[in-house]
């Protein structure tokens, strides 16, 4: 019988439960409050989180329920088809086979309605009316300005400039489902004025515009804040990710030799790795390799130290254990806005570091030539930060092809590039730049690491 | 227990056959070839397209055979999903079920890549090198780009201006499909440059682009012309829709009292209705009511006349009997490109002619309020046309509020408006216009019709 193009799921395959993964690492240096001198507790994420999310963040519990009601959310796209990329197999002549989970397929274009539906649920349930929140790409603001109108809460999104004047496709988008949506840095907050006193055309960065949604958090009533990545419950949302992608292996009798995604914040990594890296953990497929893909202008993992660090640009959150470039670091303004983070997960950096995962670091130009080539093959056009993982299941690909093995090679399409055109187009025409990060910015910048003392 | 959100199929769902609505309609008028004044042979259409096409296009089968490599191709995306719009229903507090069919899963974002892979496989098969073809919003114009793309010919695209300008994403998707993209009218035909000559800032039409692909075909060597509408083959191919919908709604136990869509060409209607027609010719569902839904700028089945007509503006096809505006009648630039064309498919036409559907008629800015309605109670942004097909389905479903009737509503959402954005930020702004057409106009053109006697 031949094998099915995609591998389909029924709702009733729909996770239950998230996978923590924080249950099986070793356990991982706390988040620190600077102003206090001491380990960051609770009441301290209190101004910002509601309870329940909280509760999630610190957990070590193996296995989350997941609410009746964000399962039902859930259903309106989830689950997500895995495909086996037949034609670019093909194209590629090698004997490995390439499958990708198409999380493109959620109606705000990519993975982060994974987080955003269960983060709006659970601020409605504690009463909140507002939420403000950042993001870059615009895949994460999308997602959460669409969560907030299915649970009728205000949504207030903080947009990096480059991305708000590259994608004003996403900054409409966000407006139909309901949000406001400010360019960042902004005029509407002091770290925003301060930001435009010293550089009037700063391209912005996440960084700049989590300060300005914590900033607007604390500055209004009944109002949380939500953030689309790096922290631990925004990994452990994605989850359900890789649970579907296990499942729908199973089906087909396959079990991934390598696992790729690209690196921003690290949702996406977390979301379709950890349930495959929990089997390298208890052993049962210790040879699986992860990895995690960076942009060649913001190699953090690769290139970054490990160390304390704030998640923002003016250290307004307890600062976090993490692979970082200095918080102050602002990445040249390139098309995959979603991967322009300073840090990574402090549950991705601890995974690196452990040996769990590896990394990669990629250049602009021939992510968009493996994009390319992949939408004439498969049809699919990947948003840009997705194409990273592209570009090396291509290579990993040709590698097998050189090898003579066929290796099942397994990637993460986290959303579709419909909103990333005026790229591509940069791309057709031959005028992308190769954007590399500059050492010396970097070294500069790791000078105001914050001073932990646990 | 609860119905599932969406009813998906899995791919061996996927009909081997379309379904030919000619076979169970009375005979209809023939084309006519208005230059030898004889009914229009096989031969009259030779010269731009290929022999399978214009053998379907002819066919009074019943049932025809899905090719294996077109069924192959379909599954990159097919069987798309039924979608029951639950939080639309829940918002409009109404008894009636509402479902839709989601064609904007397919990669090229809409329900033409269902003709466009077996147009472009037809003419591979024949040998073709290069396809010419002409595109409105872009829906067919992607759609046939990405299809060319796979089988690997040349695929050449008159857009009209109106969409070029105001969809910028929908070129440079084609191009990343490897097409050439060219605003119509154009500089490079002879009937492109006439209508310049006249009409420097003309917005251009379908039936403007159509004749410039034409005369691009006569004029280069191994070139074959493609429609995304209109024609029997194309609305052969598009009933994949309904035939999956059909076996969707059994599998829930229901059978749709009312299946709507928006007519264009008449694509997109046919799509989803023939095959729910069917049961209305043969008994079996005496009582279902199909719409065709047009926008007020363009409503040839409400406000034209049924006459022989040609399909393009400079009468360089067969004339075909119809409902008609006049083949020179030039739409007003909405933000509902697909629609802008002066007639409607023969058959559509014959079958509303028949009383075997209804028409209404829509306005811009109703259906963009619409269009948002439903963006924010299911997520997912639907492009203008599609939006027709919503606006009536949301007053079919207050109608059944009103008379108490838990009616069962089927429409086709078409495709998706990621590329239609600058409309949505237009209708937000409360800008929009309530484009009508103009009775002086058509009485007009209707003067130019071509004559014949039969």
């Amino acid at each position: 019988m031949l094998e099915d193009k995609k591998i389909i799921l029924s709702e009733k395959d729909i996770p239950r439960h998230w996978y923590n993964i924080v249950a099986d690492l070793k356990p991982m240096d706390p988040p620190f409050n600077t102003r206090t001198g001491k380990i960051a507790t609770k009441e301290d994420f209190l101004p910002i989180f509601c309870e329940d999310i909280i509760d999630q963040e610190m957990s070590r519990e193996r296995f989350i329920e997941i609410p009746e009601e964000v399962v039902h959310t859930y259903k309106i796209w989830r689950p997500s088809p895995l495909i086996r990329a037949k034609h670019l197999e093909k194209f590629l002549d090698t004997p490995a086979k390439i499958y990708f989970k198409n999380e493109g397929v959620s109606p705000s274009g990519s993975h982060k309605s994974n987080s955003a539906i269960p983060q709006a649920y659970y601020n409605k349930k504690c009463g909140v009316k507002r939420i403000a929140t950042e993001t870059g790409a615009g895949q994460w603001g999308s997602a959460l300005a669409m969560a907030c109108g299915f649970y009728g809460m205000e949504c207030v999104v903080y947009m990096v400039k480059v991305s708000f004047e590259q994608k004003p496709y996403r900054k409409i988008l966000m407006q139909v489902y309901g949000a406001s949506v400010f360019s960042s840095p902004s005029k509407f907050t002091e770290v925003g004025r301060k930001v435009l006193d010293t550089d009037p055309s700063s391209p912005g960065s996440l960084g700049i515009a989590i300060s300005e949604a914590i900033e607007d958090v604390v500055t209004h009533k009944d109002t949380k804040y939500a953030l689309g990545s790096v922290l631990n419950h925004v990994a452990l949302h994605q989850t359900v990710i890789g649970i579907e992608a296990k499942k729908q292996m199973e089906i087909i009798g396959r079990y991934p030799d390598i696992v790729i995604a690209c690196l921003g914040g690290g949702s996406n990594f977390s979301g379709i790795s950890f349930p495959f890296i929990m089997d390298k953990i208890n052993g049962t497929h210790k040879n699986l390799r992860a990895i995690a893909v960076e942009p060649s202008a913001c190699p953090k993992l690769t290139h970054g130290v490990f160390a304390y660090d704030y998640g923002d640009s003016s250290g307004f959150t307890p600062a976090m254990k993490m692979y970082t470039l200095g918080h102050s670091f602002i990445p040249e303004g390139t098309h995959a806005g979603g991967l322009r983070y300073h840090g990574a997960s402090p549950i991705v950096s601890a995974i690196v570091k452990e040996g769990l995962a590896e990394t990669a670091v990629v250049k602009q130009r021939e992510v968009f030539d493996a994009a390319i080539k992949f939408t004439k093959c498969e049809g699919i056009l990947p948003a840009p930060e997705s194409a990273h993982a592209i570009k090396v299941a291509i290579d990993e690909a040709l590698k097998a092809k050189e090898e003579g093995i066929s290796k099942t090679i397994l990637f993460n399409l986290s959303g579709h590039g419909h909103f990333d055109l005026s790229a591509y187009e940069h791309a057709l025409a031959g005028d992308l730049g190769d954007c590399d990060y500059s050492k010396e910015e970097v070294e500069k910048n790791l000078k105001f690491l914050p001073e932990v003392k646990l």
